[in-house]
């Protein structure tokens, strides 16, 4: 399928999500409500689907993942029928060993993390497992209701964490912190102060902690209208991936910082219109776009690949 | 000496500590109360041989280290007689140069990090240098007396930081707080801004930093007797395996938790209990043990070996 | 330029700052008021020289960077004349290409990281880019106003994160803060959540968010006077690289640290002062320099070299 000019998202026959373009602003729902918006494979096969068309589409400059408000949960978690076994395809287990396993949580995470499009989860009911590791942790910004019961289970259930969640919930609510709510498999609310540094305040006009669930998408909207109207579409997707992708020493970022800079300012309008438009007191009206931009598009980092190569032809 | 089955931790004959086993949890013990607790070779190589005795033996599901909560301190960092010479063993002195010595906090760290049981350090009163890193910050958890004086007094001694606490404090509580705390001296207690991230709190039923001194150690109990009951001996392994050492990459790490994922759930019998225990509402009955599981335990880093070796035979 | 004995900052003939040594403490002005003190070329190149000479000078032993607080900013961000291609110099743009650019923030901040010495940023205005980025993040420690304005403007300016801001930043403040206030380029005071922990409260004795503009600098200074007095230099020299320089895993931060603990002990004199003060219970006389002690100064990293090489002789 091609990304054209008028790509409907309406088009791609999704089951267990929605997806719905407004300007700028592409929100994704979860559609499986009777099953407490438990996570499936298929689930994850369209949620990488979209985060991917998001990420290639000009028109959209922030993406939205949500659930029904009314639904038991944002995301209850694994779909499992007594038995983790439906987490392995028949390719794994015919495979066998230690290695030939990819965590589907991992392929989720990449989706959100690869995305150069500002992405928000708005979190409007309980999480639990990858609800709360593989469908918030990778998100940029996280808006929330109050009342959410939020567990990483995963020592409670005899498992390990997923959705690479070992990784990222360190960086982002400092280690310990991490390893608290990791070894405990504890319950706990977003104001709780092991994990409300996943829900920073932003200012008195954008409340990241909502009081009922009905109002954490209208929240998050709010405050993708303003980025998506104020900032520039490549200055988000570099500075996205000098976050992302930090050097192995400062020198290196050093390096990878003025490569960007470079990069936006020979090629771009945006950089002129930035200034412009602040000494003129008024909305930037950013116009460069990440497949047109002169120029193109260079990550400095060497992507790799975690596919599993069968071993048998 | 090998572990049997009935292993008493009362034969070990420990001078400079007390080891005592209850059911899956295991308390240490500071048993140098006259000399305010201070660390000394002796000590180290107790407290690093408790330590991996504590990893080996599938009994035990949790550590608590802890001191007497009527001794001058908790610990007061390590025993000098008016110079830091005793801090060189022999043939450290013998050897010379700038590459020979191994500081003993270091060995210390290691063991708790190395242990891969959950780690509890009771801190029942005042802490400095070594007392408040080698015997604090590798923990999992750490419980304290709300009066507790905290002090690293490095640069005010002339002396560097040790027992890898410039690697893990900036980990555990911001680079920001680390120098902060590392380049002052200054002392502080465990709600200050500057460490409270080192004692957050848990959930109400268990509180982190308790007003009286003797109230520490039942409190850490407490939470250990939660944890031995409800948590995976191997999950917990590969969880704390996982935010010890994550990959240098996101695709390191999601390679990393596939791996342990297919390690606990193709091998275990703990997944499938997790999720049977859950459904019913009752607490597990996990049964796997790290000696014993089918397919062994196998880490994905290379241990590096720090060891000095004799440049003369 | 040789730096003598009784070298005098006054005679280096600085137009953007002015540079005062009282004892062991050396204060940097911006002397840019009637330009908002915004940031050039020049501004740079004498800051740069100024903490070069700072490590180099064995009386410094904490350096001071401020501005005037009758000034309209602190730091109003890079001087713009409408257009970005002032960052470039004329061989940048005749270089060409994607990687000819170093940015000039970057060399703000090596000059403070690789400052020796304790460096205390004293931000008694507004701040905005390189006047949050590397006239701040790089520091040991931050006073400031609490009324001041602070933003990351790059994602409303169409450029990108400099000063090393994209790597620092999350060290500093934990990933989701970072995030939320490098993608959003709202405007933040001392205070909130997001930037807090940039200005961790120390003791009661020195407040680091000062209510009015002209304490900023008074309260910087009592608080570099107990440093000067109570901390050995190369105490401090060691530490801050430590933890610049960590190792790549916890065996090599140990390596490092035990050698930096015998550097220090073999060598100097201010271990031995340093115990024996604290037993006499007085301030410590450490005397020891980075200049003159025993066995000189030993890095463990590879410095690398960001410096354009031309392509063409």
């Amino acid at each position: 399928m091609t990304l054209t000019k008028d790509f409907d998202y309406a088009t791609l026959g999704f089951k267990e999500l929605i997806a719905e373009r407004d300007g700028g602003i592409l929100v994704v729902t979860i559609n499986r409500a009777k099953e407490r918006n438990s996570f499936t494979r298929l689930f994850a096969e369209e949620f990488v689907r979209v985060f991917e068309l998001a990420d290639q589409d000009d028109r959209v400059h922030v993406v939205i993942f949500t659930a029904d408000p009314t639904a038991p949960a944002y995301c209850s978690g694994a779909g499992l029928s007594g038995s983790w076994n439906g987490l392995f395809t028949e390719e794994e287990l015919k495979e066998g060993g230690d290695h030939s396993h990819r965590d589907t949580g991992g392929f989720v995470t990449f989706a959100v993390l690869n995305c150069r499009k500002i992405t928000i989860a708005a979190v409007n009911g309980h999480a639990a497992g990858v609800g709360l590791t593989g469908l918030q942790l990778p998100f940029d910004f996280r808006f929330i209701w109050g009342g959410a019961k939020l567990t990483f289970p995963f020592v409670r259930r005899g498992i390990v964490p997923e959705a690479i969640s070992s990784d990222l919930l360190p960086k982002l609510v400092g280690h310990a912190n991490a390893r608290a709510v990791l070894l405990s498999g504890l319950t706990y609310t977003p104001t709780h102060p092991l994990l409300s540094q996943l829900y920073p305040p932003l200012t008195p006009d954008y409340p990241t902690i909502l009081p009922e669930r009905q109002d954490v998408l209208p929240a998050a909207l709010a405050f993708a209208r303003n980025l998506a109207a104020n900032t520039s579409q490549i200055s988000v997707a570099y500075t996205k991936s000098l976050l992302l992708h930090p050097g192995t020493t400062v020198e290196e970022s050093h390096l990878n910082e003025s490569h960007a800079l470079q990069k936006v300012v020979m090629n771009g309008t945006d950089p002129t219109e930035g200034v412009k438009s602040f000494m003129q007191k008024r909305e930037p009206a950013f116009k460069d776009r990440l497949g047109t931009v002169k120029g193109g598009w260079s990550p400095w980092w060497r992507p790799l690949e975690v596919r599993l190569r069968r071993s048998k032809l």
